[in-house]
């Protein structure tokens, strides 16, 4: 029986929660739905907005996609749908090739979702998973930073009711000389008074003094951007406020999200590629964490390529459900854990309720004005540009923090993908430049003691006829080179030298380059009279040089410990 | 006095040697430079016609180089001049620009050299030195065997006399097939002939009978070439060869290498550059090794930028001589070595003998065959054909195989350059893919010791309170995820787990990426109440993490040995 059991979990990783459902998993579930739906109802709209689509297709975004993962995937409270730094990539990627909101933009965003889905599909089966791990946590920082820059940047063309550009930091200010006279001043107001809603208010209602009269405001500082939508909505209808310039979403087709494979050509998938290749490994990056945290919670086995076949399904379905790329919602997922959400089934739940307002309540958003969705956006996304990371990042660490900027002016002043990428590059060239320094040191004893440290920072004894080394990086290729020429730099300043002795207490690895220098090293010792020595040799490492001449032709010995190799070599230190 | 002998050396490299300079040195240096000389004239010119240029350039590249490298190079017997890669990757950059031989493309030659030149220069005096690292053993071999391969090929042209072409070898198949047919039968006996004489006649001079009656045979070996240049010559005067199609050097002009900077423009340049940088590359790598066996002989510093330097002026010499690129040649140096050469003036006299060959001697080359010099460059490259590094290699590492591999078949198949580029960069992703791959284990204690090993290779003692752990790789953004998830996996076997202790005895290096993840990992344990422990952490990744907040929210604590670490949190694994 749990043999049956633990394969259907393999099968479908749903049946862990289904079987053992209940009514009062049930009310918990139920509620933490209809306060995630609070958010995701706007959120949805603004991010297809953000992606240059219609805002129905960020509701579309939220049925199949979260129905799916619920019964794929492995956390129970995951919010899966449109996230901005995903709609900003989709729009990053469409915009230079077709008119935003024109029908081929459309489909080409469904088939952006279908290629995304298929990308992490194909990289869950066949287990690729690590390669999450080519992107760095500070260039992943500084890409969403400098992105969520970009992201409120570009809705400022709602706010003020012209036609700004904001791919660049650069073609932004210079749409905002060329356009800027022509922008609309009611559309301006109205949207500064959204803004002011969305920032003063939660302040307002967090204060002690309103939380003391009307308790908890948890809930309603989460639904006000659902209030915000309800009250304009009022006020362009009666205030008839279309009259004086503000644009609204306009006419909502009602009805199920039509189910259909989005054009597609071969051409057309070559295109798209990089993105959707550049989206699938960040909406994998996003959702990885969360579930991460999940596993570690529940204490049970992290499958990572598991994560991504339920990714790509959840995409696949976006794609196929006419809607665009998804992934894990940070935010959303929190709220929905905070309501005590109990299962997946939560998720479901909302995506009904979602089925039922495109059914039957897309009317209600037609008076919706686009300046509010903008200010949405604007107040959701700045909480993110935060510089303090790249200020700890570099007090911790000088290549992480030159990844970091160079990810940063990547993004603003190129694209966001030419960003990124930049970033990863850097992080590589970064990471292969520091191989190629190592910190090399000679070393002497430490009066008293087993321990040996570098002779220029401790007062330490030292031998005239030993030379003992240590380097504190495996030996590769990037390095063999600065290890012979350090060693033949110290040996000239010994007169008399007898030995040389490599402590390789931190080298768990010998590339052949590495291994070649060791050979024609030893053999040039050899020549001087000089004999070398290796002490501390890791158990595979020592597995692997057996296999090579070095031991055979060694002039000198191995030693388990540097301080038995001292003794032996040197005994008059140790008579001092 | 010492102290302006040491400015002096800085300036001059030469300053060491000349000032001590006697006349018993002077004997045993033109000994030796009689018999480089005997090697280098028919290399020189065999070196040109490799590089597509006429053979007197060959001797132009033999005269400024080694005078220059003499007083800036650091070792006595580096022999500087033509070398066969060399010569080959100057005629895989020029092939595909300029017609073999022309005007243009012998000024493009000069002008590659001047660029060498240009690039080593600067590489050493902005102290680039170690970017040779960038280049892997495994992939220098590998791409010197396939070259070697290529240009043993290339030769059969002269052999024949048909217009072959090797740049690659699905391109000699196909012009083997095309051309075949219109072989030259004389011209290929010739050459045969010559391979035989090359071949088996040093054999037959280094068997015991021959030695025993004329004695030492060494330096009549390395003659055999300028023999046999010699004998051809005749044979082709006196027997009317050229009346039967064998092909000849043709009128070589005698006198001085012109002087002149070679014709340049930004275009050209641009269009040279990614050759130029390669050939630089190889020819550090080439002359370096010499160099660094040199420093250890006299037991004295290395300035692998100051070689650059020596390299770069070289080479600028040659190229503002009418000369081609020019590196250290092994088997020169070798001979050079052997002969006795005490100082570098060994090298100036047979530049200075090679002066007097171009002035006055070119005459007598006029009738030397094509083929013999195809026969000559044929069995002196064919040495370095040897499939023995592949297995070895492949045998030690399979990463480095499979680096050896792709720079095979991409010499073989593609071209030179391209090859060599695709070896670098493979060796680059297997480096990041094994950095990737960590070594990572669960550990127990070895009972009766201190020591703790891996508990699915040995038999030792644990916890189920306790889980240690060891990576054996510094922490990065290419591992973090791979060590969370390894430590997510391992904990769910653990039911009372309380403390989770991670060995760092191989760490040197910590990231920001894994800094953030043992962060994360620290907050998530915490809320299950497990506390997260460090030992065996290294000074320079202390003091980083000193400035970290991990150490100020760490739920545990940090030991200075492991077994301490058990003996404290699981004491009754002590008592058993």
């Amino acid at each position: 029986m749990s043999d049956l059991n633990s394969r259907l979990t393999t099968l479908l990783p749903a049946w862990r929660w289904l079987r053992t459902y209940s009514p009062d998993k049930f009310k918990s579930d139920l509620l933490s739905a209809l306060i995630v739906i609070a958010m995701l109802v706007p959120q949805g709209m603004a991010y297809a907005m953000l992606a240059g689509l219609p805002p129905i297709m960020g509701l579309y975004a939220s049925i199949l996609p979260m129905i799916i993962y619920a019964m794929a995937g492995s956390s129970p409270t995951l919010s899966i749908g449109p996230v901005a730094i995903i709609s900003m990539m989709t729009f990053a990627t469409l915009n230079p090739l077709f008119e935003v909101g024109s029908p081929v933009y459309i489909q080409a965003a469904c088939l952006l979702a279908v290629m995304v889905g298929i990308i992490s599909l194909l990289l869950g089966i066949f287990r690729f998973g690590f390669l999450i791990q080519l992107i760095s946590h500070p260039v992943i920082k500084s890409f969403i930073i400098a992105s969520a820059l970009l992201i409120a940047l570009g809705q400022f063309k709602f706010l003020v009711d012209v036609p700004l550009k904001a791919n660049n930091i650069p073609e932004f200010v210079f749409s905002v000389w060329q356009y800027i006279r022509y922008s609309n001043s009611a559309s301006l107001i109205f949207g500064l008074l959204a803004l002011i809603f969305l920032i003063y208010l939660p302040k307002v209602l967090q204060s002690n003094a309103v939380q003391s009269r009307i308790g908890s405001t948890a809930f309603l500082t989460k639904a006000l951007p659902l209030c915000l939508v309800v009250i304009s909505i009022a006020a362009v209808y009666f205030l008839d406020l279309k009259a004086v310039g503000i644009k609204t979403v306009g006419e909502i087709p009602s009805g199920f999200p039509p189910l259909s494979m989005p054009y597609w050509n071969l051409d057309l998938v070559i295109t798209l590629f990089p993105g959707a290749a550049m989206i699938a490994m960040i909406s994998f990056v996003e959702s990885l964490s969360i579930a991460q945290a999940t596993a570690l919670q529940q204490r049970s086995h992290l499958n990572s390529n598991q994560e991504l076949v339920a990714l790509g399904l959840s995409n696949l379905s976006a794609g196929l459900s006419s809607a665009f790329p998804v992934t894990g919602s940070l935010s959303r997922t929190v709220v929905n854990a905070d309501a005590g959400a109990k299962t997946p089934l939560a998720g479901v739940i909302s995506s009904l309720l979602i089925v039922v307002v495109s059914l039957y309540f897309t009317g209600f958003f037609r008076d919706l004005p686009l300046a509010i969705l903008a200010a949405t956006i604007i107040v959701s996304i700045w909480k993110l540009v935060d510089f303090k990371p790249f200020i700890e990042t570099w007090r911790y660490s000088k290549a992480d923090g030159i990844a970091m900027w160079i990810t940063f002016f990547g993004v603003l002043c190129i694209d966001i993908s030419t960003g990124l990428l930049l970033g990863i590059v850097s992080t590589f060239i970064l990471l292969l430049w520091r191989i190629s320094r190592p910190h090399i040191a000679v070393i002497g004893l430490v009066e008293g003691t087993q321990h040996f440290r570098n002779i220029q920072r401790h007062h330490v004894l030292t031998s005239n006829k030993v030379l003992s080394m240590r380097i504190d990086e495996n030996l590769t290729f990037l390095n063999a080179n600065t290890f012979k020429g350090f060693l033949i730099n110290a040996m000239s300043q010994y007169a008399d030298l007898e030995h040389v002795v490599i402590n390789c207490s931190s080298i768990s690895a010998i590339d052949l380059s590495a291994l070649e220098m060791l050979e024609d090293l030893n053999a040039e010792l050899n020549k001087l009279d000089i004999k070398l020595h290796f002490s501390e040799i890791k158990g595979p490492v020592m597995d692997k040089l057996r296999h090579s001449k070095l031991l055979n032709h060694l002039s000198g010995r191995i030693y388990l410990s540097h301080f038995q190799a001292m003794q032996e070599l040197s005994p008059e230190v140790f008579l001092r």
